[in-house]
This record gives C-alpha cells, structure tokens and sequence, in this order.
C-alpha cells in the first residue's frame, strides 16, 4: 500500500518542480450551498494538470541506469504531457505512445516537452505494444495510476489543500483510475482524521461506483463521458484497495450537470477546468451531497481543454 | 494628489473583504520572453476585477450620513458591480444607471449584488442624468477612476504585487480612465523605485498614449475596441497628471492581438481574462517591449467575460 510517509517524501522530492497551486474561495459559492468551500486549484499546475505530481515522484525514483535508458508512457491526455515534462525537466528521455486520432493540439504539446511521440492504430493492443516497446528499448513503464510512486504523487494535492486550508469536514475528489483519489484520501485520512472523502465519476464512467458498492473489481465496457480523464474501464489492482480502504463514498454526475458546472466555473470563478476537473465540484454545486455548514475542500483536477471545443458546447447550450 | 500612505490606508481598509488575488508564473511564459514574469491576478478579485478595490475604499470614507442616503454610479461595467457589492457589503443603498441595451447578464449581476438599476436611452446626457438623481435623492456619486479614494484603492493591487514578488524591473498595467494604472504607478514607484511603469490601451482606444505623448489631455471621439474597460475618451483630470508624473511609458495594441493573447492565457494558463484584462498581458507577449532578462510584473485585470460571446470569437478565429 502507500503511507502518508510516503506521500511526505514525494512532496519534498517534487517540490522544486511542482507549483504549489493557490488554494482560493467563493464568495458567491459559500452563499449557494452554504458550505465553506476551499478549491485547490490543480488546473494551474504545471502542464495544467496534477498528473505532473505523480509523474515527476515516480521518474525521480528511477534508478540511475533506467533514468539513462529513459522511460515510456501510453496516454493521449494529460499523464503524456506529465510524464513529458517531468522527463525532460529529469534529463530522462521519453517515449509516448498514442492512439493514431489523439488531437493534434495534445500531440503538439507532448512533442513540445520534448517526448518522442510513437502513433499506434486503434486496432494494435496498447498493452502488448507497451512491453514490446519497454523490451526492445529497456525503458521502464510509468502507468498513469496503477503504481505507488503515482498514488503517493497525486495525495501531495490534498496534503497541500489541508496544510493551507486546515482541517475539513469533507474532501470531493474526481476520479478516473483512482490515483488521485487514493492519494489525497490518504493524506486526508492522515492530517484531518474526521474529514469524509468523496470521489466524483461521470456516471458515463461509473465502474468505481460499482466496484465501490459491490466490494469488488469491476470493469466496464466502453466508457462514454466528457470527462476524458475518466474514460477508465476499472480502478486499479492498487487503487481499488485504497478506495476500498479510505473513501467514504462514491458519487455521480451526468455529462449535462458536468458541462454546466464546468462552464459556471469559467464565467464565476474565472477559471478554466476541464471536463474531469470539473467532477468534484459539480457534485457540490449540483447537491448531489449535503454540503451546508461544512469546510469542503474540491479538487479541481486539471484545465486541459481545446478551447474550440468548449467553445462549440456553450453555443450548444445556448441553442437548448 | 494621492501618496503611497493613502494607498497603504486603502489596503488595510480593503483588507477585510478584497481578497489578495494570487501572483501566478508560468515557466512557458519565461521561457517565451526571457524575463521572469509575475502575473497579480485581478480577474481572481471578488465580482470579478480590481474595481471592487476603488469602489469599495471609496464608499466606506463616505460619512455616516452620506452612507444612510446611499451612492449613486454611472457604468455598464465592473465598476457597476463593484459598487453595488462595495454597497451591500457596508450596508449603504447603491443605485446605479445603466444604458437601456446593457447586456442582460450585466444588469442581472449588479441586481444580484442588491443594487437598484435605472435605465437610460441612449439620446439622454449621462452627465446630466448623474447630476439629477444625486441631486433628487441626495445620493454620492461615485465616479469610476477620477476619485482620489478610487485611485488609492486601485493602486493597492500593485502594493500587494510587490510585496509578494519582490522589486521589479518593469510594470504592465492595462489603462482605460488610468485609475488603475495612475495608483499602481504610485505604489510601484514607492516599493520598487527602480522600476519602470507602462501602461497599455487599445489601439482603438488610445487616448491616453496620445495624451502621455502630447503632454496636454487629449479626448478622442468614439474607442472601438473589444476592450470595453477601456473605451473611455480620455483619462480623468486626477489621473492624467499622475499619468504624467509616474508613468515611463504608453504602448499600444489592437484587438488581433488582444483577442490572440486573452484565448492564449485562457488555454495555457487556465485563467479567463476579459480582453481589458488581458491588455497588459498582449504587450508582454506580443512583444511590443523589451522584457528579456527582466523581472515584470503584469497586472490581469478582470476576467468578467459573456462566455457566449467568447464562443463566437473563438470560432470566428478558427475560421480565419
């Protein structure tokens, strides 16, 4: 498992590199749900996402031989861009590997970080092309949830929030394959033992629902959601254990109440979140959680968004 | 005039209910400019920009009694709700006169805030109309940046920079009437005496720079411009010596640029400014001054933006 131990000693290591992301308040959202309300805002970390946190804990572990052969990960969203980065800040070279349709504009940015980008068609098998290439190259794997080092990473976003926020009643935490929400819910278990922990999915993506609520692994067939970030078919062989463990319950949101709340965020709070980093907080805003009189805290995960996509779903929903 | 010590007595006035909005940097932007940037977020302000600042500094040096009979305000913008949250805040009656085609969401807003609204043709003398309500119901006026107690308030946004950065080597400050730009000058030149202090206005909007040039107040005609913080004819009586005095330098730019640059900040930096918001910002980053090896500050505004008009720019960009 992962300690809060652990997820101090990434904190210190990821530290020079990682922003630590402005903790801010509503005004506006205190008189909604009358809750006190603290969002850590993980969209203005570097790459706009916490993936960053993660990726650099787990690349600034590797050996000094991996480190010199490099590393690979298979993503086209934000883990891509983290482990980038992370690499190129390390001196770590690094592969990733895309689906063929990734958006160009996400392509770009990996590229930009200096990562070699290898393209695979949708009918190649991601998991099969991912140990042929870390054989042929002997370049060390970094999963984008499923490992200790990631989970351990991502809790440094809750351990911040509570450092700065203080103790809370409840933490919302989105979750896609669950290494941020095991992460910050072992730091918030540690550091406010009363706080409740609660992960977000869009119910387009619900299998940690289910997993949650049939105590057991469950995978999905085909996730269909906004929320990129959540297309995950299932918790990890790691993850799930912590969930299990440590959050106290797993809630949904539809992509209408998602994409309303994601953009009620843009026009109010003046911030950018993405459809994923919008999850929490949509199930505050849209009650799905009695909030009134509590000390919240809401992640807001990530901001990656193409800005002429969002700009097509506002004037969707202006036209409905 | 107005001194440092005015602006140091409007922080400590507006500290109970102004938030100190972050200063956020951004390694791409540095590596972009080659000068350390740091950006004093504005747009993070309560009702959305530095106005609340003025606005709210102002009305609580209102006598007790000017208080029991309320404020009136002239505007169709941040500085309507301002002062009708600087005005529900403090308990004082806040009435404020707006154009009959007003954006609906602009007239809802300051309502919200507790304000009364009255409506003008766009054929009525707004000057005359001020001096007629006051008059009538014996209300302040509240000016939007010719006011001493306006321009300290502002200036209080470049105190808090400085104190949370450090010294700089150059300002950015977005002008319209010069509030904003005349306070912070005064209290970059008190804090950071060896830095200089630009302001920057749309080229469809450049009073102003043509005022700074001429050394004699200059109004123009009719500013056309997507800034429409800064579509004011000229700078005030108070604020354009205090231009002359502590201002090093005026530039401009249009609204290409402008547009470029506010969807830049929104998809890189995650933060949604106006386009008055992003002036200081376009300057920066389109180069239209030397900032290589400097340390610069660049004051974002406001970010009170129709995201339904955004969404239209966006697209209209893509098409080109």
């Amino acid at each position: 498992m992962v300690s809060f131990e652990d997820i101090a000693a990434a904190h210190e290591r990821i530290k020079p590199q990682a922003k630590r992301t402005p903790v801010l308040t509503s005004a506006t959202i205190d008189a909604l749900t009358g809750a006190k309300v603290h969002f850590k805002c993980e969209n203005l970390q570097r790459m706009g996402a916490f993936k960053f946190r993660g990726a650099y804990n787990a690349l600034s572990q590797l050996s000094a031989e991996e480190k010199r052969r490099g590393v690979v990960a298979f993503s086209s969203g934000n883990h891509a861009q983290a482990v980038a980065l992370a690499g190129r800040l390390l001196g770590i070279p690094a592969t990733i590997v895309m689906p063929i349709d990734a958006p160009k504009v996400k392509v770009d940015a990996t590229r930009g970080y200096g990562a070699e980008i290898v393209l695979y068609q949708k009918n190649q098998n991601r998991e099969d092309l991912a140990k042929q290439i870390s054989a042929e190259r002997g370049l060390s794997v970094i999963p984008p949830f499923d490992h200790p080092h990631i989970v351990a990473g991502q809790g440094t976003a809750a351990k911040e929030l509570i450092e700065d926020a203080g103790p809370l009643d409840l933490l919302l935490v989105p979750c896609g394959g669950g290494g941020l929400l095991s992460g910050c819910a072992i730091a918030a278990k540690h550091l406010s033992p009363q706080c409740r922990v609660m992960g977000v999915e869009p119910e387009g993506g619900n299998d940690a629902t289910q997993s949650f609520v049939q105590k057991r692994l469950v995978t999905i067939a085909a996730p269909d959601t906004i929320a990129d970030g959540a297309r995950t078919p299932s918790l990890g062989k790691l993850t799930f254990p912590i969930v299990m463990r440590y959050v106290d319950d797993m809630l949904t949101v539809n992509d209408t109440e998602l994409a309303r709340t994601m953009f009620w965020i843009w026009e109010r709070m003046k911030l950018v979140v993405e459809p994923t980093g919008a999850l929490a907080a949509t199930a505050l805003l849209q009650q799905k959680v009695k909030a009134e009189g509590l000390k919240v805290g809401v992640i807001l995960s990530g901001g990656n968004v193409d800005l002429r996509w969002a700009a097509a779903q506002v004037i969707k929903q202006q036209d409905h």
